[in-house]
């Protein structure tokens, strides 16, 4: 019997008879459980794709043949099968093997966007690339899922890929009728069809693209013998693969809810502690929308991820699923406002940058009254560059007309959401870190209409606080005052459009510093900078956020160290910003916290 | 006879018997030439639907009932049939009839966005708000092109509509079989297969649509009987109108190229003057394919007004249309870098905004050698405030490693085309305005590596012109000379990263200023007064752009000298800025040009 630790690349692989492939399955989902329980990771994608991924590296020959992972969180076991099965436990860990394919890690590794849908039009660029460039011996694979299948890229490229009988592409669709939840929409009603034999022409052949399937995806010969059909046609081809996520393993194959698409970490696992600021807004909206029945909330097929279950369970007609699409999330939103409903949109930060024209053009310039709630703004860190949320600010901040908030603790994070949902002209938007929320910071004073946190001696340094960095901010005030500097530290709340209160204050300080948990060029900090290099022309300001680059995974406390987004950094960095007459001498050493 | 200018609403047009409503159609056609010719406009594709707009009208109470017009260039004959037949003559002139629907006008328009595939979106959220809110007599149409439905949302809409039989949509398809040029891909090979009675379900009955047609779309009644059939079956449908773009006028309907989807003012059409920016673009392209085997051309359905067309005579195996589908364009590019071609991938600047998280995940993340051209930056003008090119410096900002050039002339365009595309490591973008190129302007000097196109007495003011900012800078030098204050002009060229030039050069001068075509929030000069802000703290920056707003339509003259970024405001806002010793008594009373 091989063992799986054997395996350095898809040639040992290949060399296996069936029945000893087939031996791998159990080490594989034994070492993907194993790790997932320790590390945290996408433990049921995994589980259904096992037989799938070895019959692809038995019948193609990464990475001459390029094999095209869709999303990219269904890669470990790929992982394993060239060569890291060793390396596995690090997965996910700060200068460990990530949890998506990385280039830097395998020459079989090609895509790490982790963004769905993508795969196919990859696909059709490299079939192109190589019918022009002479490599038409060169197999391309693109292996996505049936809930990837409902993004509008995909679609996009399949008008391409079926137009091109002279290019063949093969398509395989791992269809276990699942993105998180159930697959939304009509397509999933189709493939049920098909997998039960509906006797109609497929809408791939309709495209004109040959099928091959429904196929048992948990059968590694089957599979084969599908995909080696399918090579063999020389044309663009689906491969109907049938899969269960979760499957073998009985916890995850038992779970409704999304089939342990994602485990947390073992450390991670503690109970009590604060409620995530995904439950407090879930919670606050469920509750917000008993008294306003013209309130619908809007998900990408991230139903319970954004919190949006007890809003399910409480207001079922009022729930809307609508794929992975998060450009018709949009402007079906748009839709719903014309139509008198108030629509709230819950993404992730990262995946409103699908949507930004929609948003521009559909909502703001229609001021439609759509509310925007963006979990997992700033660093999310353990899934990598792809999964930051730092990108948001910047976004936003061009949206004429649209009002921003990034609340600081559950308490502004419920009172921004019901402001928001009030707003009956325009966009308003709130983002807020994943994790556990923060403990309630009071305002120790409300001034000109922004809440103060805390006020030193002096009026030295004026300290604008966004959003959940207000802790940061104060820990940096405290150390501050040690070195016999004053800071006011602010936080507005809504921070778009730049409140006019912000000025007023500002030009009572010798330093005006920003902090935010998001993309420093364009961000809200740099939005402020301009506000004020308008208003008050020379008065210095200095902008602290994530550098403008892609960063790498790692916890999120050690991207943010990376970033100098610390206490210990930001100190350092204000104390040498600050004009020489406040500045202590022991920050003359210091380095400044800018990307 | 009826006389269109007697048709003040729909009611009207209702009120008519079927052989008056035909009496219409001719007097519609001549309207649309002659409004055309003078005015400019999208004639072809409003010739194309003067019936179906009539039929529209009679069958549906609109603005009880919704008719979306997706994209929106189609909408004069609705325009017309809703009370503005006279109003028809100020067609995309300043202060006068927009070319898209427009809800100031009049309560029948609904969607102003003027990019493609959103009217399914817009169909799905109306829909449900109707249902949810208990208005479920009132129907919902969307009127969409063959080319719209290549894009990637109607399919994210199709799947939501075609999912809910119980909520009914009607979908009118609008099959000319061309976006501008022949629709590109499998769906339009589909749909002619469709309209030649092929015999098989259509994809549209494999997603659980019905479906209606093909029907005669130059046939009133024709069409009305299809509409009243869809309507009664209270669920989903889609109603197949076969037409003809450019009809009833001989030399639309002779002309191949696009069937003069969008024609010139006469006022535009002098022979002789300066080749466009397009245009040099285009055969520079040309000629360098020619020594690069390796380049490849990407558009997303817009060949011709992109300058390819010479590209694809000389090249027709290296041009690659995708459809309606900017999203699939781009990461198709960064499959095709992968296989070792160098894509270039020509969009206008507005439609850049729908394909954000591609080229960030895609393109820049993968590191990919891909260029982006970027036509019709900057103000458009008349075609309104979603075609405006006012967003891409911001977004492209904050793209990691991008390299961006703003050329100021077409030997610098010419120059930018070259070194972008002998990049190859990590994506370049090129940006140049809509319109005739301008007079080359040779650089006095090259300081730091950057072009100084004008140095004046005494260094005051630092102007850094962006792009084809650059006359309106010169002029701007000038006038101040006359003021005794002394101007350095100076163009990047390459804007982003920031030359480090840029701060040696700044720190010899008073005061910095920046000059764009674009919107002054996060986008070039913001960078730059970043950069600075870091390196130089204290030293004062002023960003000059258009007003971070929607713009009204206008000729493009108009909307600058409404944004301020005229010479003469320019001028007065400099002298304002100018630290006081410098600053000349005439300015005290200017008034800053800053949105």
């Amino acid at each position: 019997m091989p063992r799986l630790e054997d395996i350095r690349g898809p040639e040992d692989l290949r060399a296996l008879s069936p029945q000893a492939a087939r031996a791998l399955a159990p080490q594989i989902r034994r070492l993907l459980v194993d790790t997932c329980t320790a590390n945290g990771g996408h433990l049921g994608p995994n589980l259904g794709v096992v037989e799938l991924s070895i019959a692809l590296h038995r019948v193609f020959a990464s990475p001459r043949d390029r094999i095209l992972w869709d999303t990219g969180h269904q890669a470990y076991v790929h992982k394993m099968l060239t060569g890291r099965a060793g390396a596995l436990g690090t997965l996910r860990r700060t200068g460990g093997m990530s949890g998506y394919p990385c280039r830097a890690e395998s020459e079989h590794d090609v895509i790490e966007n982790s963004h769905a849908s993508t795969s196919l039009s990859w696909a059709d660029g490299v079939a192109r690339a190589n019918a022009l460039l002479g490599r038409s011996d060169r197999a391309v694979v693109a292996v996505l899922g049936d809930g990837a299948l409902t993004g509008g890229m995909a679609w996009e490229a399949l008008n391409n890929i079926a137009a091109a009988p002279e290019r063949p592409v093969v398509v395989v669709l791992n269809d276990n009728g699942r993105s998180y939840a159930p697959t939304a929409g009509a397509v999933a009603a189709h493939l049920a069809e098909l997998r039960d034999g509906g006797g109609r022409d497929s809408l791939f052949e309709n495209l004109g693209l040959a099928y091959v399937g429904p196929v048992d995806g948990h059968d590694i010969e089957a599979v084969e013998t599908a995909l080696r059909t399918a090579a063999a046609l020389r044309k663009p081809v689906v491969v109907h693969c049938v899969t269960e996520k979760g499957r073998g393993h009985l916890p995850a194959e038992q779970d409704d809810t999304d089939r342990f698409h994602a485990v947390r970490a073992a450390s991670a696992r503690k109970p009590g502690g604060a409620p995530s600021w995904t439950s407090v807004f879930g919670s606050e909206l469920a509750d917000l929308a008993a008294d306003r029945p013209d309130v619908v909330a809007v998900t990408a097929a991230m139903l319970d991820p954004t919190g949006l279950s007890e809003f399910a369970r409480r207001h079922p007609e009022r729930v809307i699923d609508v794929g992975i699409a998060e450009q018709h999330a949009v402007t079906a939103a748009a839709g719903l406002a014309l139509g008198g409903a108030h629509p709230v949109v819950a993404l992730y930060a990262t995946f409103l940058n699908r949507a930004f024209d929609q948003l521009l053009m559909d909502v703001a310039l229609h001021r439609a009254p759509v509310t925007f709630v963006l979990d997992r703004a700033g660093v999310t860190g353990d899934d990598g560059p792809s999964h930051n949320g730092m990108w948001d600010l910047s976004l936003l901040n061009l949206v004429p007309g649209l009002r921003l908030a990034a609340p600081r603790d559950a308490a502004t994070l419920r009172r921004a959401l019901r402001e928001a949902v009030a707003c009956d002209d325009g966009p308003t938007a709130l983002r807020f870190p994943k994790g556990p929320s923060r403990a309630d910071i009071p305002a120790v004073d409300v001034c000109a209409g922004l809440d103060v946190l805390h006020r030193g001696e002096r009026p030295d340094i004026l300290l604008v606080s966004v959003g959940a960095m207000a802790a940061t901010c104060l820990d940096v005030a405290g150390q501050l005052a040690g070195q016999g500097v004053g800071v006011t530290v602010v936080d507005p709340r809504w921070i778009q459009p730049v409140p006019a209160g912000l000025t007023t204050l500002a030009l009572d300080h010798q330093l005006v510093a920003t902090v935010e948990d998001s993309g420093r060029v364009g961000g809200a900090g740099a939005r402020v900078a301009q506000a004020l290099g308008d208003a008050a022309p020379g008065l210095p300001v200095r902008v602290f956020g994530i550098p403008q680059r892609f960063l790498d995974h790692g916890s999120r406390a050690d991207v943010l160290e990376a970033a100098g987004l610390t206490p210990r950094h930001l100190t350092r960095a204000l104390l040498e910003a600050l004009p020489s007459g406040r500045r202590d001498r022991q920050g003359a050493t210091a380095t400044a916290a800018v990307g």
